[in-house]
């Protein structure tokens, strides 16, 4: 049901500052951006195996995003595991008791379409579907 | 330098009620348990793609493991990065401006060799490093 993890989210207060560190010491040399307005972030990634991770800094305070920053500050946010269907995979999950934060998915970075589970049902960590096409109306 | 993403690991007060609802939920099937006594921890862990999801329930509240579940709660713990040779890539990142918790390995489950970088520099996230291959002396 879950290939792989596609990517790993983590908060940051300075994006630019994070970048600088991560490139720096790690030596990331490619590193891409993207904001998500609806979301309320600014994000910059870089590729691990097959994994992304994704410094994600937010930029409006009472999304989602920035909620959490408020509340837990900053690290380790997110995880998202590659499914090949979103719709499959949630029904699935609900037929053996999952929940979900809301059912339909949502438009992530570039062609990622993403839904987020309950994380209260899953000793507060915040799990994720990504499938790898983007929404029909975006 | 990073090959993959090696592990991450999940804090959870009830090791037990965790399996027991990511297998259910998720439908994991094949579950691996490992205690580190050293570290004060029993845990339990299932592979997506080339990644280790490991779930820690601190048995030591003084650990380090257990600590971190008193000051910040459950959920995303620690990030491993899989590399070729641990005591190379500590050398590299530490000429790259990199500091480390401790720069000698230390030994983790089955026959990981680990390094942790300091949280302090990478935004509150606690990253680390894996090598596949047990330390001499263990």
């Amino acid at each position: 049901m879950l290939k792989n993890v596609h990517h790993i989210n983590l908060l940051v207060r300075n994006l630019d500052a994070a970048v600088q560190r991560y490139q720096q010491t790690l030596g990331i040399n490619e590193m891409l951006y993207g904001d998500l307005s609806q979301r309320g972030v600014r994000t910059a990634r870089f590729r691990v195996g097959e994994t992304w991770i994704v410094l994600v800094q937010p930029t409006d305070p009472e999304g989602m995003p920035g909620r959490h920053l408020a509340e837990h500050g900053e690290g380790l946010f997110l995880l998202s595991f590659e499914v090949d269907s979103v719709a499959d995979t949630v029904s699935e999950i609900k037929a053996r008791g999952g929940q979900f934060r809301a059912e339909q998915p949502r438009q992530g970075l570039e062609d990622w379409q993403v839904v987020d589970l309950d994380p209260g049902q899953f000793f507060g960590v915040q799990l994720q579907l990504t499938e790898q096409a983007s929404l029909p109306d975006k």
